[in-house]
């Protein structure tokens, strides 16, 4: 099979289980698969069976066999690590449902590809730093499908939430539910303060069962609850979670949160989990 | 960067404007970009302007500049149709943001990729057979994201659906939007004949905008309206269409619409519209 990349006319690379990648991947072609983000800190992979757990939850969810076991896939993630010399940063691993001919329905045979790249922290990265959030319109989390909790390469909605938030000059989106409760920022979860209870939407809502957020729940005596965006504005104090950051919300659609501090909860929050290893 | 793909370490290729696939490439790791397939009969391509139209829409939704202009394209098009000798098949084109680092924000320059491959028609394939559907539980389309109305790369609730319709012994799955409507099939659009007048559901419901779809809408004076499930089951005929094809729906749920015959509607449709050129 021949086939045209960027600018050229080529002979499409035998690939299955080789060190490249098909141009006829599903995870390329449609998305099919699931990754993990993990962070890396002074040299330590954080939280590493919570993301093999996740991981092989979310393979299992799309029917996607990873080719290697979790020993074999500590090896490898630690063999990049080392050979990348990362102290402080993140691996990835992307497993996919691998090459397939046209058409949605899985190969009966499928050949899952696996690969995993690291990355180092950018220069300005902060794991504790403030945001400024706003609700997006462009679009929202479907909490009818399965895909919402779970780590897939379907990640354009969050893309395109993230995009208009920046446009508006926000940091990060909040993204509602169909019901038009708030579900999720791009790539974290949402915690809120009301009256001194620490509040987070529950996975129904169609938010990511964050690692970071199942921590912050059993250190702090958090309870899963609906947020309705009126709501939240009237909360004490805000924050957002995923597997690499802590970061206090200090506004809402331009409507500050505590005044624009960061409240106790949130570096409660920051001093307890962030660093759990 | 080294990065471990499938078994083995290697050094990351540069790939940027390239003939591999980058294992950053967003596309890969985040669903991030657009397709088109286009339907190749008798060695010519079908409906290319159509297709070319709704790709740039796409696009320029995401926010994607293409790297090539129309007439460029339709010679690579052309080329892989010819280094392949297809006549029955079909080209695919795939547009990504192409390589970045970690994190949702596109990059500020950022260097799209674009894929052309080709396929040949499967043995079994048939561009008018019938079709057993079920309406999955599983998950629905998000009619409240701009994705569902273009062919982004994030494929995985329609795999997810077509999987659990072929579980339950269908053909095809049928996908319900939050409200409850019924969106569109795996990877096709949906009409059923009420008191003789053909309806396929509104773009706003969150299906497709199908170049067969509106070719359809246009030959036979289809009207857009929302259909609920159960006013499907009291259809006099039903059928799906997508560029490749425009098949009678026989039943949904194990109840038979028309007794299982093709209908008179649907006879015309395939006859009207299927090979337009």
């Amino acid at each position: 099979m021949k086939v045209f990349i960027n600018s050229s006319l080529i002979e499409a690379p035998e690939t299955i289980g080789g060190t490249s990648i098909d141009p006829t991947d599903r995870g390329l072609t449609l998305g099919d698969g699931v990754f993990e983000t993990i962070a890396v800190r002074s040299g330590r992979i954080l939280r590493m069976n919570a993301h093999l757990s996740r991981f092989s939850r979310g393979a299992s969810i799309l029917g996607i066999e990873s080719p290697m076991v979790d020993e074999d896939l500590i090896e490898a993630l630690d063999k990049v690590l080392q050979a990348n010399a990362i102290t402080d940063g993140a691996l990835r691993i992307t497993l996919t449902r691998g090459p397939s001919i046209r058409g949605l329905m899985p190969p009966k045979t499928p050949s899952p590809s696996l690969i995993i790249t690291a990355s180092i922290n950018a220069p300005d990265f902060d794991a504790g730093g403030c945001v400024k959030t706003v609700i997006v319109s462009g679009t929202r989390c479907n909490e009818y499908s399965p895909l919402s909790s779970i780590k897939s390469l379907n990640y354009l909605d969050n893309i395109l939430a993230l995009m208009e938030a920046r446009e508006k000059g926000a940091d990060d989106a909040l993204l509602l539910n169909s019901t038009g409760n708030i579900a999720s920022a791009s790539s974290s979860n949402l915690f809120a303060v009301f009256g001194g209870e620490l509040v987070t939407p529950p996975i129904k809502d169609g938010c990511l069962g964050g690692i970071m957020r199942a921590d912050v729940i059993r250190c702090l005596n958090g309870v899963e609850r609906s947020i309705p965006p009126l709501d939240l504005a009237k909360a004490s104090e805000a924050f957002l979670t995923n597997c690499l950051s802590i970061r206090p919300i200090i506004s809402v659609d331009g409507q500050l949160i505590r005044d624009g501090q960061v409240g106790i909860v949130t570096q409660q929050a920051q001093k307890m989990v962030l660093r759990i290893k």
